[in-house]
C-alpha cells in the first residue's frame, strides 16, 4: 500500500456508522512509550534512531492484529505524502516534519497506526467511529500487551512508562474523541464548552491535533493528565461522565434550535446545501463549515436523500493533500478550490 | 385601481424587454411644473393645496393617453399603500411623506405618472424600458403640451419654468435612468464611474432615488442642471453621449472578467442562485445583491432556463411594502423575509 491509494477512500473510522456519531465522531486512544536502553527520540542519533525503526517495525509488522498492516518510511515519503497522512489522522504533523530515519505503521482500515520515532520511540493509537473508548482502550491494550511480550519498555516502578516530555509519564495514554457541535456554537454556548473542559483539565483543539484552532464545528477533547490514575479510571471517566454530558448539551442546544427557530435553523442548513452544490471555487475552510450545517441538517432530519458517510467522506476526500494525490501531483489554490468545489457538487448533487 | 392591485405583477417599464436592457434597465424623464396664481407648494395653505389639486386631477384624467389613468388620494392612502407607490417608483418618498392635499395619477402600465402637490404643483414623468430617452422626452413632451393648454404655467422668460427649489428652475426636466454596472462594481472600477458622474455634474442614487445609497450593483444616474440648456440638449447629451459611454464601461468590465476570471465569475453567479434557491430567510438587501448576480448571469450568457423579466420581477415583488400588500396586512421583518425566501425560492426552482 502507498500513501495515495488512501486518496480516494473514507477511513473506516470516520464513516458516521459508530453509536451516536451523530455528535462524537469518532474515538481514539493513543500510547506513548519508549524502549528501554535508548536515549529518547530528541537525544538519539540517526544510526540509533534506525535501529529503533527496524526493531518496532519488524515486531509490529509480526504481529497478527486480523488486519494487513503496512510500513510507510516517512523519512522518505514526499511532502504530499506526508500531508495525506496528516490529513487522515494516522500521523502528526510533528512526525511529518520532523528529521531522520522514522515510519509510520497503518493497518488496511486504518483503525490501527503506530508512529516509530515521533517523539517517543513509538506511538500506538486505535481509532473507531462514534463513541467506543472503552472499546479503542481495550484493542490497544491488547496491542501494547503483544509488544510488551517482544520488547523492554522504558518502565520506572513509581512512575510508569516514561516519556520524552514529562506530560505524557505514567500511563502514557490519550483518549480523544472528535466531536461535532454545531447548535452549541450557534446558540453561543461554546465557550461553556470551553471553560467547562479547562476546568477539568482536557485539551480542546481542532480536527488536526494541537495547535489548531477549532473551525466548523469541529473539536478534539483530549485528557491531559496521564499520571496519578489508571488507564482504566481515565477512559470511564471521560467515555462515562465527560463525553456523554457533553452530548446532552449539545442535543439540549439543538432541540432549543428546533423549538425557537426552525426558520432560521432550515435557512443555515439549506444554504449550507445551496452553496455547496453551486460553488464553483471553495476554500478549505469555507467547506468545512457549510459541511458542518449540513451535517447537522441530516442528523436533525431536516435533509433528505443525503447519506453522513457522504458528508464526512466529503470533510476527508476535499482536503488539500487529499485532493493533489488523487489529481496526481501539485496545484496550486486556486486550482484545488475549483477542484473540490467540483467534486463536492458532483457527490451532492447525485443525491 | 388600487395600489394594492399593483402589488402582483411588474411595471412594464420594468420587465427588461426594452433597448439595452442588460445594462440600461429603464429611462425616465420628469418635468417639474407649477401653475401661475399659486404660492409655491412651501407656501400653500390647505384649502389652496385643495385647488390645485382638483384642478391638475381633473385635467390629467380627462387628458387620452391612451392608457386608463387613474387617481390615487396619497394623503387618505395607508402607509402601507404610500410605500409600495414609493416601491414602485410612482410617487417619491417624499410625496408619500409629506403632509395635506395631494395625489397620484398613474397610467394603467404604469409609464406614465403624475404627482400633485410635491414639491411642485406639478411632477410628471415618463417611464420605458431600457433606453429610450428620446422616446420617454418625446412623450412627456406631448404630455406637457397638453395640459399647457389647459393651464397657465409659472413661467420667467428670462429664467424659464419657475420652481420651488432652484435646481430645477428653468426646464424643469430631470432625466435619469436605472443601471446594472455589477461587473464595475467587481472589478473596483465604479469609483471611476462616481468621479466621471461627479465631474460632469450628475448625480448618482440607489435604486430609490434621494438619499439611498446604490445597493446591489443597482445605480440611478440623473442631471442635476436644468438651466441653460434646452431639453433637447440635456436629453441628447445624456442619451447620446453619457449613457453609451458608461455601457461601454461595464461591457469591458464583464469581458475583461470573462476572459480573466471565469470562474470567479461563475462562482458569484451560481452561488447567487444557489443562495436564492435555498434560503429560507432572505433580507431584501441581500435579495437585492444576489438578484444582481444572477441578471448578471443570464445577460452573459452563464445561467439558462432564467429570465430577465423574472429576476426583474423578483426585485420588485419581494419588495417589504409588496409583500406586506400581497399578503394583505403588515408583516414584522422575519416573517417578510421568510415570505420573500418562499417567493424567491418557489419562481426560481420552477426555470
Amino acid at each position: 500500500m502507498k500513501p495515495s491509494d488512501l486518496s480516494n477512500h473514507i477511513s473506516q473510522w470516520f464513516d458516521g456508522s459508530g453509536p451516536g456519531a451523530d455528535i462524537v465522531i469518532s474515538s481514539r486512544v493513543r500510547l506513548a512509550r519508549n524502549l528501554g536502553g535508548y536515549e529518547f527520540c530528541p537525544c538519539l542519533n540517526a544510526s540509533r534512531k534506525r535501529e529503533v525503526l527496524n526493531k518496532l517495525k519488524e515486531i509490529i509488522l509480526s504481529l497478527d492484529l486480523g488486519q494487513d498492516m503496512f510500513f510507510i518510511d516517512v523519512d522518505n515519503s514526499s511532502t504530499l505524502e506526508q500531508d495525506l497522512l496528516v490529513e487522515r489522522h494516522l500521523i502528526s504533523r510533528q512526525h511529518a516534519q520532523a528529521k531522520g530515519p522514522r515510519g509510520a505503521i497503518i493497518a488496511q482500515n486504518e483503525s490501527f497506526t503506530a508512529m516509530i520515532n515521533e517523539e517517543d520511540h513509538l506511538r500506538i493509537q486505535v481509532f473507531k467511529t462514534g463513541l467506543q473508548l472503552k472499546e479503542c482502550w481495550e484493542r490497544i491494550n491488547q496491542v501494547d500487551n503483544l509488544i510488551e511480550k517482544q520488547v523492554e519498555y522504558a518502565f520506572d516502578p513509581e512512575y510508569g512508562y516514561l516519556t520524552a516530555c514529562p506530560t505524557n509519564v505514567g500511563t502514557g495514554i490519550r483518549v480523544s474523541v472528535m466531536l461535532h457541535l454545531p447548535a452549541l456554537k450557534m446558540t453561543g454556548q461554546i465557550e461553556k464548552f470551553y471553560n467547562a473542559a479547562k476546568d477539568t483539565n482536557l485539551a480542546v483543539r481542532g480536527l488536526f491535533g494541537e495547535g489548531t484552532d477549532a473551525v466548523g464545528d469541529f473539536f478534539q477533547l483530549s485528557n491531559q493528565v496521564t499520571l496519578g490514575y489508571s488507564e482504566q479510571q481515565i477512559v470511564d471517566e471521560f467515555s462515562g461522565f465527560i463525553v456523554p454530558k457533553i452530548v446532552e448539551y449539545e442535543i439540549l442546544a439543538r432541540e432549543k434550535l428546533l423549538k425557537a427557530k426552525p426558520d432560521m435553523l432550515d435557512d443555515k442548513i439549506q444554504r449550507a446545501l445551496g452553496v455547496l452544490r453551486s460553488a464553483r471555487l471553495i476554500s478549505s475552510q469555507e467547506a468545512l463549515f457549510l459541511l458542518s450545517h449540513v451535517r447537522m441538517g441530516v442528523n436533525l432530519k431536516r435533509l433528505e436523500g443525503i447519506s453522513i458517510a457522504t458528508i464526512n467522506e466529503l470533510f476527508m476526500l476535499t482536503q488539500p493533500a487529499h485532493l493533489q494525490m488523487r489529481q496526481g501531483h501539485e496545484l496550486d489554490p486556486d486550482r484545488r478550490d475549483a477542484m473540490r468545489a467540483q467534486i463536492i457538487r458532483s457527490r451532492l448533487c447525485q443525491n
